[in-house]
């Protein structure tokens, strides 16, 4: 994908900041729209449920202790059953406002200025340019839209369970297991989309049980991935490693899977999927597109990514 | 575009509740998908901008009085500069939070509960179910993404002006006029894409010039779009109609464009565009992607929406 | 206290929507003023711990599920550090925005529109005017200043314990055992300050202990309370009554805490007080003082109330 | 005003960082209490306007550009009226949030971390304390309540004018001419209030008018006041000193009024105060009054300051 050159608004990442997103080519972006065949579209994200004088936020994965999203409605019917006047001649309107931290909460994307190690971001970028005023480089915002191929890991289905326990990790040959057959190989610009199924657990569990510790990817199959050139990887669970107890990764620096993929090599990355109908439709292959808000200097983006089958 | 079932968290709305998305079939998402031939992905969105303690926030177009976003960094590189230690053997990280309002202050998509008028949301649901803690009926939640044939109306283009005036209304002629000789017609589960060009008023005159007013579609227009069953009407300007000094629409409410569009045909609405390089890349017709955070109740969703050339 | 006529920004609450705060006269005030005889100043609340991308926001007592506070820095030092410029010749700042919901999770003091039952607020007002965007009638911005004679009731020091029970209730001969033989007497105007060091669970016995239910006052107390005509009810548990393990009280409507005190007699309550520094500090009757943010049409106000003695 | 001894939740600032808050005895802290003589309490704060949906937020006084307090219900009598069940047997209530920005938007209190030069804070703390998380040194929750003689400064009232420019800066000997002939005299650990009237220009000439810039203290008067030994300088306009049309200081940084008063000094400083039901009480000194919210870290925290009179 080539981004049109930036006007004062429409201004994008410099190609130093995109990451494998410059992985992204015309050649790619036509065959990701070629993957559409069944002309359907599944969204992948859980609900943003921020009703916050009641119990909902609450009923919706996320990790320990990272504060809720909350959804507040400025004016709404309730007003106008309550003798609000209508605007003018009848108009009645519902306003509304949120208020999101992305990262454990939500479906997001990670910016590259999200993690990193000593004073260098991803492509040497100084992090001391990431202020309390957002990050001037390697923002979110700098992202742009993700337009490309996704292939899908269904990792629990191909070893016969309906999600991965707490401490399995996936191996590179889970990911050659999940194409074996398939006729579909991964190539440089696909989006790796991996399922654990963790969030199953939220439902049948309950949040203890999800905050036991998370499945993930191992660091040798992160490096897999990378040396395929995928653009993203994205995955239902909340920080494409494993977690264990304390929601921390085990993994020492280089293994660590966020040093590898985003820090090392500018993978973005897409967490807490929601895969479930996606698994049950039987498509190795599809569109993906994931448009982050542009946010300026954000470390992340709430996002709804769409497989179109 | 047929949704799947929905799962106990992938809820989608019921078909009463998603009026013209209903529009989109497996057909019409896959024609959409045909019309990526250039490879190439534009943003259409403009720049979230919420560093609060500069006078960024208030230098994209707004409407005045607004609540403008806020980005918040609860930790950064400045942190570490100063002194905070790394997690673990050597782990930094970045994290955020935003406050927003969509209407009237960035891109953002209009849920079917944005708008009514007497007791009923469009197709009849109530609107006393609209409350405090979100719309039980006709939220963006309900919405679904939107993975449709995007149709361009540069309509100061074919007027020969880089933007309308505060008062222009774009009547159908304009609409017309716009897909005269492309041999794109304008088809059923479309979204239409206006361009007005005003906001670039907000660069060369600044807030004052931008608050005088806005062009937008007439009654006229509105229907005209209506009779055609587009699912989306997109446009650059803050509200589909056009606003007086008060930045309030004139029209009554027979004629108010979120009353033709919005309330009587659900038609869903997409407002505060940024066009101006998908008006320099000369495509008429382009796959329009764009998918609202699930936000349970919302009125609306900041969105980033993406025409894929 | 007689409150000044109104001008157009300090408006007060009309004498029907202050409730028991009309019980605050001149003779009150200056004789509250005088049990200043030590001259110490002790803070009543709770810290307003915010970080967060820590476990922070965590550690402080509150209510199961509620959206806990959230401090942001927009500028601070960190950014300076990692080479910020200064405002001018050298001028350097730290800003900072607070996010808040005092119910359930910090020190605060409700409002008389904050509950009821049926379609009246206290003193008949219509609920109906409690609306999204703020309550019209006895929104806390109605209560003006608490300027009283605290009366200190430390219930487990005269049972001999160190703080109460999850299922101990206040009575009335625990609020007289906590008075004999001190010579003062609960008078008119005064602000009932009752401690059942529940707090001291949290740091004890982590949230779980905490939240398994609540001592608080029983209805009886509430009434005798209430005969006595104080204006405000103070206390360091999350409700003045008691909570069972679901966090709700059990008591009926008749003789629900809430009920007697705010609806019934507009008596203002304190909540979530920390009170360990007073009850160490040996006094029954000093200067309480408490000035909610006139926050238009709030429900409560975060409040540091502070004990002159 | 001695302060006990910090238990684990009620920690209070060392002595190092509560600067001129150190000069509240015992023996100031019983005169103060006995400044009460009418039994008069007055608000002396803005209100928080903060329904956004409306052009509310707007009509308070308020530094250009700032992002306004925004306060949201999360549950109200609307909904009842719509239709929500009550709690239990028929309890029903309202609940809300607050986002709120305390500098140039609401009347506040500083914290000494608020403002510094160079590498160091008020008293030598080092500036790279102050995080994305809160300042760890001089935060608002060091400061303590402010148990204080006022004494009042009714700077216009000298002058013969309703209220002072917006280029007229208050000078020793104005300040001088305010006590001439009361009786009074500035003592160590008063808190000074200044009046310039300002805030009626907001209502007399609109945000443009009140924007043209700001009267305020010369640095002969902040050091004026300093040597005096206050510990408290309070004033109704937005920065203590005056302010250009940019809305910033012409002072250097030697004569900068927060410079002077908060960082050599250690004098905390409230501002935007609403002083007008003040200046018609006819009193000099009063009981002062003003309890910063305990926010960890915080820059400075929304105040409601009152004089009893």
């Amino acid at each position: 994908m080539m981004l049109d050159e930036p006007g004062n608004w429409g201004r994008w990442g410099a190609d130093d900041e995109r990451g494998a997103l410059n992985l992204l080519t015309p050649e790619t972006v036509v065959a990701a729209a070629g993957c559409v065949r069944e002309g359907r579209a599944l969204s992948l994200s859980l609900p943003i449920r921020g009703a916050t004088s009641s119990p909902a936020p609450t009923t919706v994965p996320h990790l320990r202790g990272r504060p809720l999203p909350q959804h507040f409605m400025s004016v709404d019917g309730g007003d106008y059953a309550a003798g609000a006047r209508a605007i003018g001649a009848g108009l009645r309107m519902a306003d509304d406002a949120l208020v999101v931290t992305p990262h454990g909460t939500t479906t997001h994307m990670d910016a590259l200025c999200h993690m990193w190690s000593g004073d260098r971001l991803y492509n040497g970028h100084p992090a001391d340019r990431v202020r309390s005023y957002g990050a001037t480089r390697c923002g979110i915002d700098k992202a742009g839209p993700v337009i490309a191929r996704g292939v899908f890991f269904d990792v629990p289905a191909v070893r016969g369970l309906s999600h991965l326990g707490a401490r399995d990790r996936v191996e590179p040959a889970d990911l050659e297991a999940c194409l074996d057959g398939t006729g579909v190989e991964l190539r440089a610009g696909d989006v790796a989309v991996i399922r654990t199924g963790w969030p199953l657990v939220w439902r049948e569990e309950g949040p203890d049980g999800y905050w036991a510790g998370q499945p993930g990817l191992s660091a040798d199959a992160g490096r897999w991935l990378a040396e395929r050139d995928v653009c993203v990887v994205a995955s239902d669970n909340a920080a494409i490693g494993g977690l264990n107890e304390r929601q921390l990764a085990d993994e020492d620096l280089a293994d660590d899977l966020h040093m590898i993929l985003l820090w090392r090599h500018g993978i973005h990355l897409v967490e807490m999927l929601w895969l479930e109908e996606l698994a049950e439709a039987g498509r190795i292959d599809f569109l993906f597109v994931a448009a982050p808000l542009r946010i300026e200097g954000g470390t992340a983006s709430p996002v709804n990514p769409v497989a179109v089958l």
